[in-house]
Order: structure tokens, then sequence, then C-alpha cells
């Protein structure tokens, strides 16, 4: 069996217009090439209310302990405005040492880097002892409900029992080597609305204007810091993302007046904490004398972090062999399904640069390719070394 | 030539359609009354760019001074929700003693007992010099652009002078006899637009959210009161009627932010000196560091205060004499043509109570019209007693 180049690969996947939820081939794609190999493949797909069905994909190779898991993602998303690629974002072109297309950086490259590793390493290593694993879901991108979440408690119910996870999401801000996610902020969104009495702006003593009742309750929750942050993590975070009366009358004092605001925080919370405080620092101005509500919506990312302990360091130090970089340890940025994994076994991500993620003209540097392929399959050596 | 009674006269005003700016035979009816009564009647039609043209109403009998006009509107507003009326808001129907319709008290009340007034006085006083007008109007409920404004032009530059104007419109809260409006607060609208740096809630610093800075900057407007009120004149009073973002992404960091605020204020300011004050207040905590814009909505509506003369003092009595009670002067309220009849004589205001103006089952008492035609004839005679 003749392993595929990881650039062939990540030009297969990037011509599967995998765009959320769609398969789009790439599932079927990774399953010829893993099948072949000796991995015992799956494709469980999952259902829920109001969304729609997703595909996903589960491969092992090897029946014992220790366990190496790669997990990911091969939805996309949407190209957005076609006009302004400079190429189709589904032709995978090369052009001046970068490979263009959706999903190039987040995450076909990593998806194709580990397979390609995993491929090399199992045949460098026939005799290695343990299991190397696929855990790659279509719902990533939007609202990750039939995603890695469904796909983890069916491995479980399985009996599949993972001992570190790779995630390979693209960590880097600028350049191969710079990072490595050990954890990531929770997030937490929460709606408050302020209850006025309606009427003319001629007879306030008639109305009760609720808009300064908002900008008290506001300000007490920007007051104060929420934490100066902590060891792995940056301060916690609160953006109040809308405040709205929707109030087109210039003469008319409104009735009631929305907000919402979203916090990222780190591992000095929980969400229970968390709301608890806002609702100390909203009470603490309201004193019954404001009245509002305030509703959190259900949040799945809480704050976590990967304990950075010797293995770590040895994963650190594979990147560094190979791009010449020390990777700084961070928890930076948005959420991602590391959040999922961290509830079955230690996960770290490292992937290619994120530069142009979510952009129009997504794109991976074929320069990084062979290096980051090198740096999966050195982290598969490290693993089964030290496990 | 026989006087009708009021309350027919208004029976027939409330069945004219005259929802604003439509005549609905409304001015006809008055022209049929006043002509054969001795007026000399006009109509001008006034027009202008983005808006209807509108039917006017102007009627003059005598030729000498004293000038005393009467004022007021025949437009009202739309009826709204037709189900929530007990009768048809056309019908004129009387029950439990009230007459109901749209415009019963708003004003088409004040202008039948004022016209039914003016001719009682005439034949009452066949030889008082002087003359009496009516200054009626179709553009009062709406935009007020091709009504009394252009109206009193249209008459100044016939050579009409007027010497005292009465306006009919519903000035007591409760009852007949409760308040004479002498003024009224003037009104100005602003825009506040706060400029941020959109971007995403995981990453606060590469955005600017505006939201915070439009907090700090409706705090410094509404930080201190703009005024302690007047001698006659209430304080001054800012509303902040909107605030929008137009953010529906929980996510994202808005860009903008937009409010808009109504202050209604007294004559202890002019258009020019709030607009300072304001600016000042904005610039006072943006100092160079919050990006805004604030524009001024073009206003028609300065503050102004009739002086409570002597004359004014008469027209207490009489009402007093006529309701047995001692109305207070007043400038509460919205806005009225009579910020536009000040520029050309002393104008007060008095007519029907307000209660159900611009509402369901507006109405007026019966009991109500033979006394307000009443107060309105014996206004005449104070006038031109004293005059
Ligand atoms: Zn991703
Ligand atoms: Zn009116």
């Amino acid at each position: 069996m003749s392993i595929p180049s990881p650039l062939d690969l990540l030009a297969s996947l990037i011509k599967c217009p995998s765009v959320t939820p769609n398969e789009g081939g790439a599932l079927s794609l990774l399953e010829s090439i893993l099948k072949p190999a000796g991995f015992e493949v799956h494709r469980p797909v999952f259902s829920d209310t109001n969304t729609p069905d997703v595909e996903n994909f589960y491969a092992r190779y090897g029946k014992n302990a220790p366990f190496l898991l790669f997990a990911g993602h091969t939805d996309v998303v949407p190209p957005g405005d076609l006009a302004a690629w400079k190429h189709d974002p589904f032709s995978a072109t090369i052009e001046n040492g970068e490979i263009y297309g959706r999903g190039a950086t987040d995450m076909k490259g990593g998806i194709a880097c580990m397979v390609v590793a995993a491929l090399r390493f199992i045949k460098n290593n026939p005799d290695f002892k343990g299991s190397i694993g696929f855990l790659i879901t279509g719902d990533e991108e939007d609202v990750a409900i039939n995603g890695t979440v469904k796909l983890l408690k069916w491995a479980q119910e399985r009996g599949e029992n993972f001992d570190y996870c790779i995630l390979g999401e693209p960590t880097n801000p600028d350049k191969l080597g710079d990072m490595i996610k050990i954890g990531r902020r929770g997030s937490l969104s929460g709606k408050l609305t302020v209850h006025g009495k309606q009427g003319h702006v001629g007879y306030p003593d008639l109305a009760h204007n609720p808009v300064p009742d908002m900008m008290k309750l506001l300000e007490a929750l920007l007051a104060k810091p929420l934490d100066q942050g902590s060891t792995h993590f940056s301060h916690s975070n609160l953006e109040v993302t809308t405040v709205d009366t929707g109030n087109p009358a210039t003469n008319v004092i409104p009735a009631n007046i929305k907000a919402a605001f979203n916090i990222r925080f780190n591992d000095l919370w929980t969400f229970d904490t968390l709301q608890q405080e806002l609702r100390q620092r909203l009470e603490s101005v309201a004193d019954g004398r404001i009245s509002y509500t305030l509703d959190f919506v259900p949040s799945n990312a809480p704050s976590f972090l990967t304990q950075p302990d010797d293995f770590v360091k040895q994963l650190q130090n594979v990147i560094q062999s190979v791009t010449g970089a020390m990777p700084i340890l961070s928890t930076t940025g948005g959420t991602s399904d590391a959040r999922f994994i961290k509830d079955y076994c230690p996960v770290i991500e490292f992937g290619g640069i994120g530069k142009t993620m979510h952009q129009v003209n997504e794109s991976m540097p074929i320069a990084d390719i062979e290096p980051l392929t090198n740096i999966y399959e050195k982290m598969a050596e490290a693993f089964f070394a030290s496990h």
C-alpha cells in the first residue's frame, strides 16, 4: 500500500465541497485511505431535533493501549463572497508557494498531515504497541451538536479508551511552531432586558425610561475586571455585544431595552460561579428599584486546561526540533472541540497557521506541509515512547 | 340666519372623515356656516416637497382692529384599531352623556364651540368694533408643514394683523376649567453615533467595543439636570428614546452604536444655547478618546411664553365665572401650533379635556359643550371690552 503525499491528500480534501454540515466526499476519501492501511473504520450518523443529520468518522489501528487519538473536522465554513476569491475555493489551486481553498488551514491541512503522519509512523514502527485513532466530525463549524460531542460518547459506549489526543486546529498565529494550545477559555452569553413604562417624551412623569436603568446595569457588569488572569490564562473578559430598544419614534419613551453580552472566561470560573457573580453585580445596583430579567444562553463551552506536564514539554521539543521555534503554551482564542475531548483524555491542539481561517483566499504554505506531517509523526513516536 | 347648536355642529364635524391630511368635508362645512354669516372666507392650499398638498381655511368678519383670532385644526389622527372602538369613530354616537368620535375633543369640539361662540357674539353685539377671524388648518396632526405656519405667512402677506389668538386645543387634564396654556416647551431631537471597531469577542484586543463609550456619552448627557425650571416652566428634560447596535451575532463586538434623544426645554434655553451645552457635555468625556458624531434633527419647536398679563387674568376670570374653577396657567405637555402663532400675536390655548385625545373611544362630555361655547363668547366680550 502506498502512502499519499500530504500535499496531494490536502488538495483532494479541499476539492471535496464539505461546507458544513455536508460530508462532501471528504470522509469517504479518508476511509478509502485508512481502511486499506488496516484501520477499522466507522461512519456514524448523528441526528437531533432542529438540526440536520451529520456524518462522522472514527478509525482505529491496533487493539491495545496506549491509545493516541488524532482529532479534527472536515467541514468548512461557507466560502462567502466568491468574487473576492483569487481562485475557486474548492479548486486547491497552488500559487506562489501557497495552496488555496476553503478549509486549507482550518483544518483539512491538519487532517492531511495527521493521516499521512500516522501511516508513516505505522510503516516505520510496524511493531509498535498500542493504538492510533482518528475521530473526525463533519459538524464543528456550525452548531456542533451532531459532531464530536456525540462521537465521543458513541466511542465510549463501544469501550474505546483514549490516552491522549492531538487536535489539528490551526493554532499558530504567524508561523508553524508558534503555539500549542493547552486549554481554551469558556464562553457564556447572557441576555438582559430592562422593563420600563412607555410614554410620550412630553409627559416623562407618566412614563419610566428604561435606558438609564440599563446603563446602570451595564456599568455594574463592566465596573471592575472579572479577574486578573491565572497562570495559564489571560483575564476573563465581558463584551456587551448589542443594546437595542428598537424604538423608531423620537417622541416616545421606550417600554423596554434589551442588551446581550458574551464572556470569555478563564479557569478561575465555572458557569455557576460566573453566573452568581453577574447576578450579584446586577442586584447591587438594581436593589429592587430596577425591573429587569437576566437569561443565560445555555453553553457547552466551559473553560479548561490540560496541565502542561512533562509530556507537553516533549511535544514542545518535537516542534522545536522540526521548526527551530519553541512553541509557547497558550489558551487564547475562541472555542474548539477540545472542550468536549478534555472530558475523555488530555488534549492539546497544534496545526497550521490561523491567519487566513474563515477568510477569503484561505491558504496553507506548501513549505509547512512536510514539517507539520513530520511533527505529527514525531509526536506519535514521543507518545508511544513515553506511554 | 340661524346659528347651529354647538353639539349639532360638533356631530357634523365628527362625521367628516378628515384623517390628516384629508379635508374630509370639514372645512367646507365651516365655510357653509361662516360665509352666510358675513365672514370673508379663503381656502388656500399649500404644497411642499415630499408632503401631500393640504387644504387650509381662513375667515374674517369685520375690517377693523382690534382683531381677535380663533385658531385650530380640523384634521384628526387615524382612528387606530377600529375593533377597539365602542362606536364607529366617524358616527358621532351619543351615549351616557358623551359624544364619541375621532377628533371629538382634539379638536372638533373646540372648533364647533368657537364657531358658534363667534356667531352668537356677533348676533349679540351687532355694533362691536373690530374683527373676529378663524385660522384653521388641515395639517396639524402630522408633519405640520403645509398648515398653520404657511397660513400665518399667507395672512401676513395679505396684510392681516392679529391682536390676540385663542387656540382651541384640549388643554384641560380632567375637567373643563382646569388649565389655560400660556406657553409650550421647545423640542429638540438629536442622534448620536459612536464608532468602534468590529471584531470577534474572543479577540477583544483586535476590536474596539463602542458600547462602553456610548454609555459614557449618555451618562454625560444625563449627568446633571439641564436646569431647575423657571417661573412658568418645569425643568427641561432629556429622554434617551433609543439605543441600538443592531448586532444579532452574540460573538461579535459591534462596529457602531446609535442612540437618539429628545429634549423638552423651557424658556431658559434657545436651540443654540442648548446645542452648545450638549456638545460641551459630550466633549468633556469624549476628550479625543471617543469617536462619535452628533446630529441634531431640524426643529420648528422652540420654547415660548405668552406673558400672563392682566388680559390673561381676565380670561381666567371668564373661565371661573362659567365653570366655577379658576384655571391654572400652564406650559406643560407637547407642542402645538401655538409655537407658530406666537410670532404674530400673543396666543393662549383653552379647549376641551385632553384625556381621550388620540385614544380609542375619544369623546367629549355633552355637558361641557354649552359651557365651552359660553366661555369663548365671554372671552370675545372681554377682548373687545379691553382692546
Ligand atoms: Zn477549525
Ligand atoms: Zn390637536
